[in-house]
């Protein structure tokens, strides 16, 4: 299939065609002749933007169309996890509510995704593969990577990690860690157990990293260094790294990190010092944003929206200028696909035809305003109109 | 004019009709009676909030519809205040974009907005006169205070207290004050001169005070001295107040502000430290929220939406429960009508019929998912559909 779609302004520059064959963007230009039979898109002059990418979420406890749930929980974090627990013995199905928030990105204009799935003694390896059997089945619309993460703890919770190691062979894409000296009180023990199951199955490692401070500092340059000693430069992703908002001796974390290759996924929360996107950009390292969980029982907050992320990210950094705010759409664009490893991205000739058409004059207007998607085309093809989608 | 608006759900509640006679909200109540010729309105099970009140913003800056501003400014104050001035010269019309400004606050639920104007050597009081004309013109349709705001400073900028006071008797509802110690490098000097301007006119006060940490908390307690001294308890706002979010006195300094009875005004801004929604409460105190300047050249960001605010107010105060997240829509309905003291509030009988319906289960989702406003009453009448103004 051909199409051509026509008077579009990609990122907001000047007037163009955009020439899709197949999947494959293969030319950009003033006036392009339509080619015979090709399908005809008329753009309207609107600004064009890469489809976006969802660097951190958990598609996989979102109860998103289930109805309200009033949120009554305690203030500690193991009220949320008991909360969590209880909630999902209730009748919550992964598989529906995973495919539901899926497709909500895809009407917003998302098209690639890593997602977090639970993997505990109690769910065992469903969430996990649930959301391998969701890739599947939305193989050739959006790109889902699958996160094997012991939410519950590692190797506190006995058990737990034979049951990564099934999600990892179960079709998991990446290992998951969290919060190594937090939760499972063994940051040595924790860490040498995820970069052994990513070794094993040669499969990369994305750590949740909430611990503050120096503790967060610590299992910071613990990562670092095995990340070193194992070459898995560019294999490693840090979520959270709140520490690095914490300490001062944050420049120097920011270097070592780009030295290991090591991204840092962000949230951009409001309410607590994070990671810098200038300072880590101006380092050299990758850093991304995701929304982390969408409407569970953990937050009722956040939507399956990237450019609403983008504008956190712009107003958590203070991004004010154009060309600043051009970084935070970047954290959900070409950095979120560099540092998440999805391929053939961008708005170019060669890419995958993944974008967004929004009316919107310029990259800034549409990061601060979150504009209606007027047009989502993911491989080539037309997904989603005015927030609908077509099928 | 005698309006039955059928099945909606106030905050959130069961489904009730509301009576509505002139103005006025007369009965609230399941399957209330018609009256002879009354209008009925179908709420089709919407939730149903008072109508939305703007603490905090500057409609006389905003370049809303005027085609994109590509920010280049630099990065210190008098970047921006220079920048302003410059962009100000080059054929900016106060008057349009306020109304337009204000306009699209209504068509999104809000009803009443404390607009600062700026009062300079360079403009005199002509932003501060065109907001008063635009509080005339839209008399019985929105509620405008007008804060006459020495941006530029006061002592600093000779001349600029005698404009104020002109402002004033042209018809400005508030004295505004800026940073004692920050721009006009006198705390006793500035709060002197702006509590005798609020004396002599008899109109109550609105000060910014960005000032960090104890330099903050210098000129707050300045400002506590001078409320009680001269009885002013209930007419002194303090905008920003960031000091209460950096120094760790901040404790006796709510209770301080409660007994003297000065409100805060804030803006949650993801970026840096901030008052507490809940420690300002738990003191006694009012604290409320505002966007702050919309579109404008300081910023890109924000826009006439106080569900969004609401959301960001909650995302900065971590509020997830839903009787947290209910104080969050508080800060822009309820506290700000009190804080402001904007009469007639609430959707209660008695009240001023200004609301707004949408389509959420509960206030909490209306918070976090700022839906469309499908509806929206101001002074019973309705003035806005799906977001278009009935007019
Ligand atoms: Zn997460
Ligand atoms: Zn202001």
């Amino acid at each position: 299939m051909t199409t051509l779609l026509r008077n579009c302004r990609p990122m907001g520059g000047t007037a163009a065609d955009l020439l899709i064959e197949g999947e494959v963007i293969t030319a950009i230009g003033a006036g392009l002749p339509a080619p015979e039979g090709a399908t005809l898109l008329d753009g309207q002059g609107m600004l064009a933007l890469p489809a976006f990418v969802e660097g951190h979420t958990h598609l996989d406890k979102s109860r998103w169309g289930m109805g309200w749930w009033v949120n009554e929980v305690g203030p500690r974090l193991i009220d949320r996890i008991d909360t969590e627990r209880a909630t999902r013995r209730g009748g919550f199905d992964p598989a529906t509510q995973s495919a539901r928030l899926a497709r909500e990105f895809l009407a917003r204009g998302t098209t690639r995704i890593r997602s977090f799935a639970d993997v505990d003694t109690e769910i065992g390896t469903a969430h996990s593969d649930a959301l391998v059997a969701l890739r599947e089945a939305l193989r050739g619309t959006m790109d889902i990577q699958v996160v094997a993460f012991p939410q519950s703890g590692l190797l506190v919770r006995p058990g737990t990690l034979e049951l990564l190691d099934q999600a990892l062979r179960n079709g998991a894409d990446i290992v998951g860690g969290l919060d190594p000296s937090g939760i499972d009180r063994d940051p040595k023990g924790h860490l040498d157990a995820v970069f052994g199951l990513s070794e094993k199955h040669g499969k990369p490692l994305d750590i949740h990293l909430h611990e503050p401070g120096e503790l967060g500092a610590f299992a910071l340059e613990l990562t670092i260094e095995r990340t070193l000693a194992l070459g898995m430069q560019g294999q490693v992703v840090l979520s959270h790294a709140f520490c690095l908002g914490d300490v001062a001796r944050a420049p120097a974390l920011y270097a070592a990190l780009a030295e290991a290759g090591i991204a840092v996924a962000t949230t951009a929360p409001p309410s607590r010092a994070v990671p810098s996107v200038r300072a880590m950009r101006a380092a050299g390292g990758r850093i991304f944003a995701g929304n982390d969980g969408i409407r569970d029982t953990w937050t009722p907050y956040n939507m399956p929206d990237m450019l609403q992320r983008a504008m956190l990210v712009g107003l958590k950094n203070e991004f004010r200028r154009d060309d600043e705010i051009a970084w935070a759409l970047a954290t959900v664009t070409d950095w979120a696909a560099e540092g998440c490893g999805f391929a053939a991205y961008g708005l170019a000739v060669g890419a995958r035809a993944d974008l967004v058409l929004v009316e919107a004059e310029t990259v800034a207007e549409a990061v601060v305003a979150t504009p209606p998607r007027r047009l989502v085309l993911s491989h080539g093809r037309v997904v989603a109109r005015d927030g609908v989608l077509a099928s």
